[in-house]
């Protein structure tokens, strides 16, 4: 792994290079959250860690997690498991998906690119962000399948040349986050008083201005809220189908809770629905998206496909996640960390850690495939 | 929000005004019992922040509440929800009342006025308790819509002539606290000896006798049992009756916790009843007051308006109750955090930070307003 | 309170008198916990604190009792509640007694004849333990009301001139514990290698022999396996029939936890039973008491009364019992707290706070007298 | 208990044997953790008490045990119990057996001898692992009874081979473990670059060549999956019914959880099974053992034995799982710790305290034998 960016990038010296000791290889994904708690000033790590309110939902997450008990099946056979996937029609290298984050130079100055050339690399989508400090044809060039995820313009007719700009830089579906009609009250960062630095910018915003977006406060600001920002608050499921008519990429909605919103969603024409709480920075005392995952996917049926982000930190998670039915995962937090301490190649590092568990998960619970995994039992734990 | 006032106020220096560092903002309302709790004599605090028993209680209202998981609606087209509420008949701007507390005056010099003004500054009925430090005249100068509330007078021609006061001082609704036929036992004041400073009075007593009440120990003290004591003990449905009968005000009955006793009120003529545990100060082993809401909602249908209290400390916390049935909801112990810490303007700011809490539910929710939170599911969480 | 006995009865100087500076008054019976904890040897404290095995069920005592929610009732038109209950057909002040506790001149020089007189003052059955440090007759002289706890000999004439000899003593009752075929390994009385001290006997033994009883290691022996011990091991129903014919007192059993024995020792002719896992001291991994009284009291029906001990330390614990169908409860622990850090003044101020708590929780709850409490409703909290 | 081994046996003196105070005797097995800690290196320590990824099942296997509550029954005339039990047609002196373990040597130098001869003297099997560092013929020279535990060899005529050395040896019992297709992700391990010492040979390999199975890294390397290795990875139920018909010894089945694998091995000629998550060392997310020990009772009735293992660490333990229905449990950890602690003796001693704690276990419950254990009522604790 490089050395660490922040020695460089940092602009004010608060850690000392001199006293950074060599650390030990990373063992799993929580690793790297130590080590990016170590580079990262400490209101960009409350940036990234952080959840809104009293963060109850954040803490949910993981606890329901560690409740889901699966069972395991034995002698049946297997090998080494293959992890391949397919997810909207195509296959991908395992069921799991780099989470849409914003602004990811903000951690690591090799930002967007590091991160989706990692994902490629390991053979799963990159989640592009609207908010990416990078305009999106950097991310699409580095040759990862590229998702790019959408919070709607105000005006239509940028949603409208938008969505024509992701088309053409290569793009393999459109992801609506519907979860943000206003941003989740983040304590750490309202606390922090955080702000982005000046040189980061919404790169895929009209002329790169994000402040039109939130003013430079992305933790903060109602996004969608106040007159002069560019994204639009009071969004319908008339507008979803509209988008759906207008956009010839496969359509993800992301950051469903309610089984009967994710009918809706498929019915609207979504392929695939992300059972999502946005990782306990939206809406705190929503249940944790583990929760509701078993009965959004029996109330959607085959009508679309059912991802799960929230709360992921290893392989034992995915499994938990397809033993309930899921079809993949995105991972967020881990992603950053990774890029974080070590840029492309720690989240390079990380998604082979990740790739590892899974392997590993799928050969002790019996399982040839993420496909056999669907078919196991899981087990309430205390 | 002006400085300090225990600088000023405090008998004994325990705090020196020059040690105390400029604090930063409140991004919460629990920042203001951090606050409270450097400004207030211990002794103060504990009456404040102290529970009966064990705190069993105490601590249920708040484990209680964090289980209730809301599940949002996505994609409902509302943009700013609204947050009015009627409450009995009339409209307030936001389905949240000062609960009454008695004695303001010992956590800040001006005391209930204060309080009062900044609740009718924010729009939200302010419940004056029969127990404040300042003649209900002075309260309801402040302009703000004031519900008074009442403990039961012994000689019931006291009550009547208090009745005809209340209405004359221009109060909106009359509160009857029912759980008090004894006060709990606050091991905390127990052991502090607690006792109310001698300028202190029960202002809305007779004569401004607080000794009729409870001798100057409110915390300890059996209020009402004592023969020379001012409150009759031994209240009952009957007594309730004769109230409404004897009241032109629109009539609320707090400190209920079973639905068959919700169910009677109804009957014996109360247009609202508060689900309460009186914040876990009366009967500890008592449920949480959020565990019973749904079963008292239930049990009164459109009989009466169901309010909660007990543990709210956020705009999530009002959502919880909305989404379990509530009209609204009364917020205690904040309230008096947020006056000792910065007087009227510090419980404005408490009172618009709740305010932007729960709109900012509202939206992440999908409610256009309170009653459509009404409509939400709860999912409980482990 | 006088002072400390301990400074006179200490065999070894643990405890600096110089260094003890006034307690402030208790509060609750946790007070005399800490109290006990300052003037005791530290194996005397663990000898009454402790449990057996991994004290997994001396913590589900408590956490049992803390789960159980009383929902109280309002405007009842209770004033001061009466605590006068019926037990046996004998009136008590309150639906308390005294659990019997082995040689308690362990904590005080006073002893047995200290806690007797404290009872018999507060009008509460004081339970003589046959392992008292004091005769049978010393205790009953103090005017108590006592009832006499059984581990059955050996030899059976011995168990006749006993039951002879405690008749003629003027106790009111035969309490038989059945819970003990052999001791809980209680580990802490094992580390600490705990011994009696020479100076204390079995006074009701033949001869005052407490080493036909166990050694002189009450914590550790098995009582009643090996073959030179004082006590019968293999005890079956038909013992406890004979019991009863031979014995013209009524009948307790104490230490069931299932309610088929419950039902079969009210068929074998008790008169009482007492659901009791003997304070967490016996079977580790047994349920907590007051998770089986409701199925108990379900079971016997009319039979017999029911009691509870293992973990009541206050009045709201009493007032959970109650709800849960009990007739009254036994308190051990806390009665050689207070006996340990006051003598007779310290018991006799432990059973009026005791009675203090109780009347304030039915008060609060809107009961006129214990029999009420037995028609509230219980709710499970987390 | 002898001297500490590891003074002599320690290639780097991490202990100083001038520090070690004589410890206290102990009284239940948790106090040789506490003894094994300070006498192993921390790799080594790490490797023994480690579980795989998050330890969440290690976590599980403790907590689901603790909340398993025991009714225990009174007055059953029982004196004595008896602990002697019929496992797979053979008498054993409790239901216990010592589970198999890898490589004892690394704990202590006297290794599998030294506790397959405590195992024989207390009269319980010994469960050899085919990866002991003492050639298993040593073992069964203890005259222990020895069941031998089997990886799966990649040539099917080495395994062949194998079972005729077995039976040889005189092992009565052929125990297949079926949860290790790959070793379970053991952080600790990973973390420590956990080797076994040069001079640790698996003794019962061809050769002698350790390496054959792992590299010299139990805790770390896919055991199964390298194509060099030794053991084969994709085993079926048919493979275990070749077994059944090449082996004349009893089958055991060790490492199911699921009640349907438990009927599979059944009817593939398994006399018994152990219903175990191997310690909370393979699939980390899987459900503790005993939470599945009832189904699987009630699923193979009486078509095979079942046994429990993981978590078990005394006498109250064997007792939960005989209540749920278990024929006898497998005890793991804490003879390692006895035998790393002291030898033959500290494990002789472990042996004889649990053999103190269930025979105490039983008579408190009122069983007279494990068979009447198995009809106990269990009731789930909080």
């Amino acid at each position: 792994m490089p050395r660490c960016h922040w020695r460089v990038a940092a602009r004010s010296a608060i850690v000392d290079p001199m006293e950074i000791t060599p650390s030990p290889p990373p063992v799993c994904l929580a690793d790297f959250a130590a080590l990016a708690r170590t580079v990262l000033p400490p209101p960009v790590w409350d940036y990234v860690d952080g959840g809104s309110g009293t963060e109850v939902t954040l803490g949910h997450n993981r606890a329901a997690l560690d409740r889901v008990g699966v069972l395991p099946r034995m002698l049946t056979g297997v090998a080494t498991p293959s992890l391949r996937t397919r997810l909207l029609g195509r296959e991908y290298a395992m069921p799991v998906g780099v989470a849409p984050m914003a602004y990811q130079r903000l951690v690591h100055p090799d930002g967007e690119p590091a991160l989706a050339a990692a994902a490629g690399a390991a053979g799963v989508p990159y989640l592009a962000s609207i908010l990416g400090s990078t305009p999106i044809e950097q991310v699409t060039a580095t040759g990862a399948e590229v998702w790019f995820q959408l919070y709607w313009l105000r005006e239509r007719a940028l949603v409208v040349d938008l969505l024509a700009r992701v088309r053409d830089a290569g793009c393999r579906a459109l992801v609506v986050t519907v979860d943000v009609p206003v941003l989740g009250r983040r304590r750490r960062d309202l606390r922090n008083a955080f702000r982005l630095p000046p040189e980061l910018v919404a790169a895929n915003l009209p002329g790169g201005r994000d402040d039109l977006a939130h003013g430079g406060t992305p933790g903060v600001t109602q996004v969608t809220v106040d007159s002069g920002a560019a994204f639009a608050p009071a969004l319908s499921w008339a507008d979803l189908r509209w988008l759906g008519e207008h956009c010839d990429l496969p359509l993800i909605v992301k950051g469903l809770l309610d089984p009967v919103d994710a009918v809706r969603a498929a019915e609207a024409g979504a392929q695939a629905v992300v059972v999502s709480n946005h990782g306990g920075r939206q809406l705190d005392g929503a249940p944790a998206s583990v929760t509701m995952l078993p009965e959004v996917v029996a109330a959607v049926g085959d009508r679309c496909e059912v991802l799960l982000d929230s709360g992921i930190r290893g392989g034992v998670d995915v499994l938990r996640a397809l033993a309930l039915g899921a079809a993949g995962v995105l991972v967020g937090r881990p992603m950053l960390w990774a890029l974080a301490s070590g840029g492309q190649a720690g989240a390079g590092t990380a998604l082979a850690l990740l790739a590892d568990e899974l392997r590993d998960a799928l050969a002790l619970a019996g399982c040839a495939d993420p496909a056999a995994a669907r078919q196991l039992r899981t087990v309430p734990m205390g």
